[in-house]
């Protein structure tokens, strides 16, 4: 290999931080938690943004834009979203810089600060809402449903690329609706779009449920959220779709008159996904030789390297290449013939491998005399030799054999891990060892706190997708009644 | 009409606000400065950036993203860059907010100070350079292409909505070559593709042209710009392309390695465009029955307006438009049936008239026993009667007819809107009558300057596809000798 990367077994946290540099999909920047999104990153991310987006429109949902900056005092107005939004965030007070007097380069002009502060956006709720007052007034004007693409900032302390960042990268969708059971429901649809998201483009099984009252968003009062285990048995919150009740329109004293005249408060929904699912896909698909990505969004679906020793053998190869190219092409599959002469084919392999391609071919002169190429599953690591003549269609078929097995392999996985727990003992011991404990709670903040305080964890969520859960028994920490099992698991 | 607007004959600035928001494009948000850009307004963004971007990608180039902030020492490293960019910006000073000890909401909190002043970028020459010292070693490692599409922020005293913003979004492509000849190459390429897409895709006339050195982007050693000439007769710069040299290289420190073993600073270009083209847009089409939109990018390019009393009527006409759509779609074509029934008909042809979409059909009980259909076209407002029968296809040559149309009024608009000017007198009284004057000009910054001191006028350009400028003469204002006439305009 080129560019080695630490094995996951043994360092997982390690082998995360080489695959996301030595793929070329982020590096840190001279700003303190904030990263550089490369060219190769990018790419995917673009791919999901496409489907998503297309999902959304879908929907119904029209994008918009909202400003970066929000008035702190708009924090003040809805109480628990200042408590869970407005603590570590970037403010800006001043807005001019000067020569220094003293002549060492530039300083802040004491004389541009502020009247009020601006917050860099951690989320928008509040500046939306600030502008959804101009835009309803009646039931004509409902629902609304908007999203925007935009960057967000939380000052976090201990960042991580693509998990944990100071700046990132989200969607983040904003309705508004005439009564509760249709922004409930507009909240179930946006979890379930993006679980059907995580489930056939990500190839990434997700548990869909609620949040308990603790993990909830701060101003919510539900929030429903698709949950993720990664291969070291952690799980990843990867989107969440909150029903807001009331809160934000009053805050923002929202209100719309009915059909019969009277006026009413707005009910509202928000949902959203980030760049942290770049962190997902990588780290639920990725081997030790690198990045897996599922064909749905690889950026380059198909490599082919040629392996010749001289300039003829070169020529002709590449002319074979350019015709599979084409006909791959014409079946909407993205092709990169690697015709570097300065690498050896082998360097070739290990950096698709690395860079996580699903479908590798290979042809040197004798299969040039014998019309085949060789064909290698990134999935698998298989490789096996075709005829050159009819080719494309095999790999049409072969890129959704792989999508499919990469979904099935991350399924098995995760249910493998996967157990329920039903004493105090027994939890403190298997959740060490990682993974999904099934088990009962009942239903206390309190109790939900104990176990985080005692173990490091939480409450991932109570599923609704599923009916395994749904028993009577005991909660394993206070002995008290229960009447479903919920998802309990460590959390990145 | 419902929504009243200004005439541009009355007040063309009120005339364009008018526009803005009552068509639905944006308006101005709680922070000062910062426009919210509504869905109409935004699916027509939407669809610029997506012609834009697929020609970049088309030219090699590759999307990333770079952070949003900018350590405050980087802008004291490029002295020209710090004097054009490091004035008026936003200031990021603290992490933190807290609960305010007095009870009154929040306060930033004093402890939560950052150890260097990060600044919201302006543009991001020089958080890229610092990153692009990491990835460059070798000749084999460049060219780089990059482009992100991000917001910026600029701390405009005096803001107008898309023209002026202290926010405002934009894409920003920055190049790194291994020669002069190479960049230099490149920044032409790319205002290329901006005139290109200028005239094609938005209708828009524009003149491509080298800045005067006074005019330059702070860092560059060449600017190319593409102007245009709004309705009112002043210039609108649309787009730039910047040849940076090696200035960027060295400030960052940036080197490589050439074939023949010898360390190299490298050549840079960085260009781009931004939400102002929805402005330039606006201004060189509408017209006083609001916007008027190309073809190409109206995120409605067909409406359909039932006129019925009946239900029966209207349930006929609704599934006569239904065949209509349909068959409009598979060309490719997108289309709105405005089937509400709390609007009047006339409502319904004033507002869509105000969104600027390019063809209206309207239906009602006669037309439905003739076999017709009513076909209005928004950029001459003429209408007429059509077989319904086939009407697909001739609305599918006539967008491209409007298209055109709508490219040729600017053009003749336009160019009847420049002359020659060969004296100062003369210069003095028509620049007050707006449009390009083509003016003879010595070169220098201090002549330059003096006029535009004097009137205003600036040197929009110095063509470079047009020849008609490239004849000897004086300099209007010195007498001195030139050898080509420039562009003089007042610009936005």
């Amino acid at each position: 290999m080129a560019k080695e990367i630490t094995p996951r077994s043994e360092n997982y946290s390690q082998w995360y931080n080489d695959l996301v540099v030595k793929a070329d999909l982020a590096e840190q920047s001279a700003v303190r938690g904030c990263m550089v999104i490369k060219p190769y990153g990018y790419a995917i991310w673009e791919k999901m943004q496409a489907v998503l987006d297309a999902k959304f429109k879908k929907s119904g949902v029209q994008n918009a834009y909202f400003p970066l900056f929000i008035p702190k005092s708009f924090f003040s107005k809805e109480a628990e979203h200042v408590a869970g939004f407005a603590k570590e965030c970037a403010v800006v007070t001043h807005h001019r810089l000067m020569n220094d007097p003293e002549g060492k380069g530039v300083v802040v002009d004491p004389d541009a600060r502020l009247e009020e502060e601006l917050i860099v956006r951690p989320t928008s709720e509040t500046i939306i809402w600030s502008v959804y007052k101009n835009w309803i007034k009646s039931w004509r004007d409902l629902p609304i449903l908007c999203n925007q693409w935009c960057n967000v900032v939380r000052w976090e302390m201990r960042t991580r690329p693509f998990l944990r960042t100071a700046e990132f990268l989200w969607q983040e969708g904003h309705t508004a609706h005439s009564s509760a059971a249709e922004a409930q429901a507009k909240a179930v649809e946006m979890v379930g779009v993006y679980a059907d998201f995580a489930r056939n483009t990500m190839a990434l099984p997700v548990i869909v449920g609620h949040k308990s009252p603790n993990e909830r968003f701060a101003g919510a009062l539900d929030t429903l959220t698709i949950e993720a285990m990664m291969q070291d048995g952690k799980a990843l919150q990867a989107g969440t779709s909150h029903f807001l009740g009331q809160n934000f329109a009053k805050s923002f004293d929202v209100k719309y008159t009915d059909s019969e005249g009277k006026e009413q408060y707005v009910w509202a929904t928000s949902w959203g996904v980030s760049t942290r699912l770049m962190g997902a896909l990588i780290m639920a698909h990725g081997d030790d030789n690198g990045l897996v990505l599922p064909p749905e969004l690889a950026p380059i679906q198909v490599v082919m390297v040629p392996i010749y020793k001289t300039d003829e053998e070169r020529a002709a190869i590449l002319s074979k290449f350019a015709g599979i190219k084409q006909k791959l092409e014409e079946l909407g599959i993205s092709v990169k013939v690697d015709d570097r002469d300065t690498l050896r084919p082998g360097f070739k392999f290990a950096e698709w491998e690395l860079k996580g391609v699903p479908v590798r071919l290979a042809m040197g002169a004798r299969d040039l005399a014998a019309g085949t190429v060789e064909l290698a599953r990134r999935d698998t690591l298989e490789k096996g030799t075709h005829e050159a003549e009819g080719i494309e269609s095999y790999i049409q078929q072969l890129l959704r054999e792989i999508q499919q097995n990469i979904y099935d392999k991350a399924l098995a996985k995760r249910d493998s891990h996967i157990r329920k727990c039903d004493s105090w003992e027994e939890f403190k011991e298997e959740i060490k060892k990682g993974g999904f404990l099934l088990c009962h709670w009942d239903g206390t903040a309190e109790t939900e706190q104990a176990i985080k305080d005692e173990t490091k964890a939480t409450i991932r969520c109570i599923p609704v997708d599923s009916c395994v859960c749904e028993e009577e028994g005991v909660d394993i920490y206070s002995g008290k009644p229960s009447k479903a099992r919920v998802v309990f698991g460590i959390a990145y």
